[in-house]
């Protein structure tokens, strides 16, 4: 298990950023893993990630905000400090389809996946069994029209009980409130089962079907206030033809659902993924 | 070069159908080279495309229709009998953008497209030296605002006095007319660089980097008179990320284009293409 | 679920073969739902799948034998028939390595793969729990360069008592007796982690890694005597890049043998695939 | 058109290199452009590409070797400087197979690749007209068995004569010799017509039809002295069915071979690509 630090800023872009963080990481005896930078001209801005080994880094790490502090305050940096040895912690939400939930579950079992899952939270009893063969806590709440801000409480109330990081909806077939996605900034992550901005909303398989194309997609993203329109992590797609009915666009949609949706929750626990905008950078 | 006949057909789904075609072509000794079906259950119809070896078919074409007709009307077939020895001629229109158009014109060189190609038309002369280089007849017809419906009489004229078979649009930048398009039902076979639907109108590729995707697309699809709506024919896209620019996003997309389009076009010219409602059935 | 029974052929190319078959199938009322057919111009081969309901066929499947046979005598075909109806009996061969077990029997729960898996066998006791949370029973038969005899004597005989029709080696990493083969041909299908005909044999994720490939792939096949040498169902390719260290590369290589095995056990189980010399034909 | 230096870096791996670089560009005013780094655990090699605007660096370029040269010895760096400004010049060798050659040459009338093309060279006299169409000279010089070695001296004398910076195989069909070869260390780039290591040698395509492979490829990489062995710049593949007879793999690996070369061609122009070992890094 690795025990490294990765720091992420994003900045105004201008001269000496690299050669200041640089000389800091030195002056501290980092030894540097890996550095990705990128600077976006349009919005002139510079984003970077950095990781380096803590193992001879002669700073404290409680002492890190106080040293680091005034570099970042000079250079007007938002930066985030993450360790590689902490797990964050993500709650997945679930309604019937359960092909994301079982392939999520999987990869964390085999260690593909960084974190801990202390709750599923479903608003249908179905996908039970499959917390338990994994033996994670799952939490059914039911949701209906009526019931929704009562719904919507009881989920939080299981979150800030688990002390989650970050949410995963993993086909979660219930619209969030805009006051619950404002709880959880750049920390709720959705798959869209297509390649968006194309049938966003409801029922895409049959619009894709209806519409004769050619490639069917997903998409992951960040959840924002307005639906399927939030920064984009990962797309992919598969070739359809005649041959295939709208089943098959279902089956073989899944698959794509599967990989795009793990690769998001897999970079974000990575602290690979940098929001500027309503674009991500993903330093992969 | 082949000497084959190639037979589309669209009909209700029913019984007896392929029993029917085979038992014309055994009873004429047709050699099958190849034959394709699709049944679409949604819409009942049936779809075929048989090709044969002439060599040894004991029906005269000139005959063809009064023995064949009879069978497909008995069975409501739509058809149509193509022959491999005969070039579809197809006339090009383009503008300033000459990636799509250098790339037909060699591949036609090349002979990866069996047609004849008398007439190239742009409202711009800029790509006339490519015309030259590949010795294709070029026609400069400035299109404005105001001269729309002459110019499109002139074009129209060029492809009447050309008998031209089928136009493509190789990143032809003017919308043409419902009546222009009206005269060339499933003849005409536009590029546009984007996954339709998504993206679809103008500036798709601004919008795709605005839009902050992870993968851009082109689509080939035969003109209708909604824009951008007609059947899908191909589709393909390519991954992009935060390190490409616009400019990357148009010069990877350039590559699409070419490969989307000229698949269209040659499976446009085998006659691989069958269209019902608003899709495409390719026989590849 | 369908109701259907699905004809494969597999004969000489000559004239009349589709003419033969639609007469027969009309002739006892059947509504094809589904034929496809190929032509192997090199080895003179007609191959064909057509599929058709059963309600209202007026043949009894017990007389099919009698009735057919006769026809396929003439043009030397050689034929099997399937019942859609009947699911095939699979068992699945996993060593440590647990993806593909896992994906398997997640897709054979969620209904995509249309067969029974009576039987898992491993040479260890590590996928235990998966086998429990599925309910498939599990055997546990280990295998050493000494007992590879008995341990292949043991397999066979619980393959016998369970039925089973056809063998998954879902990373099994042992290699199979030419006599173990010899009983089950065209019935056992390997998952190779890497792009036949590169890299076959023990190994090729480090080989990949050393040769510095862009490219990493994965290839389902039929198992023959030849180690990593029958006839190629599926493959798949992803892209790496100097990012990548050589777990990325096995972790990427994972999702892609998922999906090739998988896509090449629907295949066989929805009777797609013909076997002719050493290549397929995949009806998908 | 771009004002920058671009400088690439390959020495072993230690602490304080990012900042080493990151100060020297600082104290001469370098607006950073593009900064892109890998570590090689492996081989503990660090490898940087960074690029950054002339405009207000002030330090003279003839001066870059003496201020620069003692950083970089004290930290072992293997380095070379390049600017955007100054075109490399290529020379293009084909053969009979005019596709690469039609990609290439169209691509930097396109503005895509931003090199000199003085020179092509070809063991046939086929291509002589594509060369004129974009006015770039063309030397015939036939090679046989006999004549190698004063063939190989023409060529020389011809790549001297015009200074040229490096070489491309766009097909061409002879072997070079070692001698030939040992002259241009990492600066011919070869196009080979399979997804090496698979196929390497003669006829690729032949032999992915007669292995019956479900994937085709293509690979571009740089020349060494042993035949397909050279370090791999970029790969990419395509599906291909039964359907697809030779001549279709052969087409539709035209369409890869095209790509993956002009991708090479553009990444070796723009100084994307380190070699180290038998392995590359594309800074994309």
């Amino acid at each position: 298990m690795r025990n490294t630090a990765i720091l992420s800023i994003v900045c105004p872009d201008r001269k000496g950023l690299v050669a200041a963080i640089a000389n800091f990481l030195l002056a501290h005896n980092a030894n540097i893993l890996h550095a990705d930078q990128h600077q976006d001209r349009e919005a002139n801005l510079f984003l970077m990630r950095v990781e380096w080994d803590l193992e001879g880094f002669d700073l404290g790490l409680h002492r890190f905000d106080e040293t680091f502090g005034p570099i970042a305050a000079a250079h007007q940096m938002q930066w985030r400090l993450a360790l590689s040895s902490v797990k964050p912690r993500l709650a997945i939400f679930v309604s019937k389809y359960d092909h994301c939930l079982a392939d999520l579950l999987y990869r964390h079992h085999a260690g593909e996946l960084y974190c801990e899952i202390p709750l599923i939270i479903s608003n249908h009893p179905d996908t039970h069994w499959l917390a338990e063969a994994y033996k994670i806590p799952f939490q059914h709440i039911a949701v209906s029209k009526d019931n929704k801000p009562e719904a919507e409480a009881k989920q939080r109330a299981l979150l800030d009980a688990h002390g989650i990081d970050f949410v995963v909806l993993a086909r979660y077939m219930q619209v969030l409130s805009a006051d619950f996605i404002a709880h959880y900034p750049q920390r709720i992550i959705n798959i869209h089962h297509s390649f968006l901005p194309a049938f966003h909303g409801a029922k895409p398989y049959q619009r894709a079907f209806a519409r004769g194309v050619k490639l069917i997609g997903a998409t992951s993203h960040y959840v924002t206030e307005v639906l399927d329109d939030g920064p984009i992590i990962d797309q992919a797609v598969t070739r359809v033809s005649h041959r295939d009915d709208l089943d098959d666009l279902v089956q073989k949609g899944a698959d794509l659902e599967k990989v795009v949706l793990s690769r998001a929750v897999k970079w974000h626990i990575d602290n690979r993924i940098l929001v500027y905008g309503n674009k991500t950078v993903v330093f992969d």
